[in-house]
């Protein structure tokens, strides 16, 4: 069961894009699993993609298209990562994008193509070509929630968000959907997200907000220290809106309102992470840099031990407490360290607080959603990763997913 | 269940050695949770520690009496680890020594105190106190199983080997106990060893031996990626048997046999890991340098998807490449890159090998012992590292450890 994450309601429709999935029988017998984006001609692209060094063929070939052209249509199947698959992969990778290109009218290298799914068997794009021409026949810019279905794995629900925002010279959207539930951590891991916009924007200025976004948003969410082959984050902007970013106002409330839809989006992918049972926020102040913070974040989230105590609602400060110390920071002097389970503080200059009563732990780490304070107490940055617990049903997930 | 682990038959006595165990109610309350470990006057005495940020105050004192003077008596509780305990932690520990040494008639700095079991509470000194005097009149040579068998936390059972050796000059005892079955890691994480033999050595020597030794067995060993704030390993040489290593073939022969008695001990601990269902060896072969190979072996053996993979008998070797990929080796070429189940080859030039069947995969995958070779493909360098899988029985006993 997720964690506090509502079904998507309200998914805005924006100018310029037209959706539609399918049901090809790429793996799933009975699902959509099949998903065709059309991005209206002069529309701008941005994209990142994963730093897996085992990148999937999929990657590849949408990172070199990227860099050709911006592109008209965004080809995305669930089931199958076709990750692993050496020259065939990179082969049918190439072949599904010729498929959609000869359908649609277009260059190939205006296609670009996303997998999902288990690794190192071969992609049926014998299926996907069968399901194009209802693909795209289906298209249309109501379709963001079939997507957003369509492109599950492991996930237990769709992720979408949507805003309309108001600027000075007029009104814009922004809507977003995404996927991924496991293998999720920094550096854009097991994890697909579309984002788009009817704003009118520079190619150079879309690439800066999308960087800025993903930083503060997928690049900090984590479930297991496992990073995919085949993620993939694409921001889109159509500019069939008219509306500009016209002065700094209006700069600053897009740029923040679009953070706050892809932290929405990050932080559902934990919400509805592998048997996730709790919402874990773990924020590292104090730090003497950004680098040094996001460390122990980053070994508080990952440590087993930890993440067992919070799925046991074990308020264990003497685990986070050694996650802490074997986090390699240079000359770190624990009796600085202060922390706080929310507003309570259990951990004082590196030992259990003075003020500290076990049914205070007891009480914050009993719920939901919980957030874990580090205090280094040895410079002025701060960082926050989301996390979640290991539970048995994470065992259960990963040890039954492909058999 | 442990995998492959025999219970410990004859545990030689070494000379110049005695042990004990009482039950002293530390936490437990039905069973032995107390050593003492005496040592002859004369011995040599090297130790490693823990390098966790927040070491427990046994190690803080282990350390500074280990830098005045060779110790005489080894105090070991296990059930509390008296970590996070800050001041009052120390005088703990402080008084612990001063209570052995009170009643054995020795400096307070010639004992060592050593802690396992729960962090942040409180240690009864006033119990451990109590215990003195049965647990000095009891000292045995004869006692080594009852010592591991107290020193058990979250263990299944005890560990212990032991060999003689025939030297040019005469023949010599090694005998070592351990404990630990989860946050093993690297530098000396949650366990604790002592070995001891009847050599005579200097000082120097024994410091050298023991850390070649150590960087051989318990440095190359992991569970679950954490590590403790208490982990000790003490190597103790009496010289009761006069046997000194008076030529290159005796150095050697002692070199590796020693060695070997660490190895099965670290190995040991992962045999009896918290829910382990299997023994697994990541060997990384033909990296550039030894740290690259251990940094590939160890990002592999903490996956938390590779480790639910090997639970599940599932030969997914996607998950073991995925976990390659994001080990950060720079300019990784996965076209180099072979990965070996046992003596079948599964990912052959990066990629799904040809000659590979699921059906190969899964006998290996079956047994309860297995060994996952990468080869890199870049270099001649090699290491390995043994770690376990992560089941439903990890999540279960490190979910309910506490409570």
């Amino acid at each position: 069961m997720p964690v506090g994450l509502p079904l998507p309601t309200e998914l805005l429709p924006v100018e310029g894009i037209r959706l539609n999935a399918v049901a090809a029988g790429i793996r799933y017998p009975d699902r959509k699993d099949l998903v065709l984006i059309e991005i209206a001609d002069g529309s701008k692209v941005a994209g990142v993609f994963t730093r897996n060094a085992f990148c999937a063929a999929p990657v590849i070939v949408s990172r070199q298209h990227l860099l050709q052209a911006a592109p008209r249509y965004l080809l995305i199947n669930s089931g199958n990562a076709n990750a692993g698959t050496g020259t065939q992969g990179m082969q049918m990778a190439e072949r599904s994008c010729l498929a959609v290109a000869q359908a649609a009218g277009v260059e190939a290298k205006l296609v670009l193509p996303f997998s999902t799914g288990v690794i190192g068997e071969p992609l049926n794009v014998d299926a996907i070509e069968d399901a194009l021409p209802d693909l795209i026949n289906g298209l249309e810019e109501e379709n963001w929630l079939a997507a957003a279905q369509a492109i599950m794995t492991t996930d237990t629900q769709p992720k979408g968000f949507s805003t309309a925002l108001s600027l000075s010279t007029g009104s814009v959207h922004i809507t977003g959907i995404a996927k991924g539930a496991g293998m999720i951590r920094p550096d854009m891991a097991t994890m697909l997200a579309y984002i788009a916009t009817d704003l009118e924007v520079d190619q150079g200025d879309l690439d800066h907000l999308h960087t800025e976004a993903v930083a503060a948003s997928f690049n900090r969410v984590t479930v297991d220290g496992d990073t995919s082959t085949n993620d993939a984050c694409m921001l889109m902007a159509t500019g069939k809106s008219g509306v500009r970013l016209s002065n700094q106002a209006d700069r600053h409330l897009f740029t923040e309102t679009l953070i706050s839809v892809y932290q929405k989006l990050a932080q559902a992918l934990i919400r509805d992470g592998e048997g996730v049972t709790k919402f874990v926020e773990i924020s590292v102040v104090n730090a003497q840099t950004q680098a040094e913070a996001a460390d122990v974040a980053y070994t508080v989230a990952h440590s087993p031990l930890v993440k067992t105590a919070l799925f046991a609602s074990d308020p264990n400060w003497g685990r986070i407490l050694a996650a802490v110390g074997r986090s390699g920071i240079a000359d770190m002097d624990v009796g600085l360290i202060n922390i706080y389970l929310d507003d309570v503080c259990i951990v004082e200059k590196g030992g259990r607080a003075q003020s500290y009563t076990e049914e205070q732990g007891q009480e914050i780490m009993d719920r939901e959603e919980i957030r874990i304070q580090i205090d280094l107490g040895r410079g002025q940055e701060a960082t926050s990763v989301w996390t979640t617990d290991l539970s048995h049903e994470y065992v259960t997930i990963n040890a039954e997913y492909r058999t």
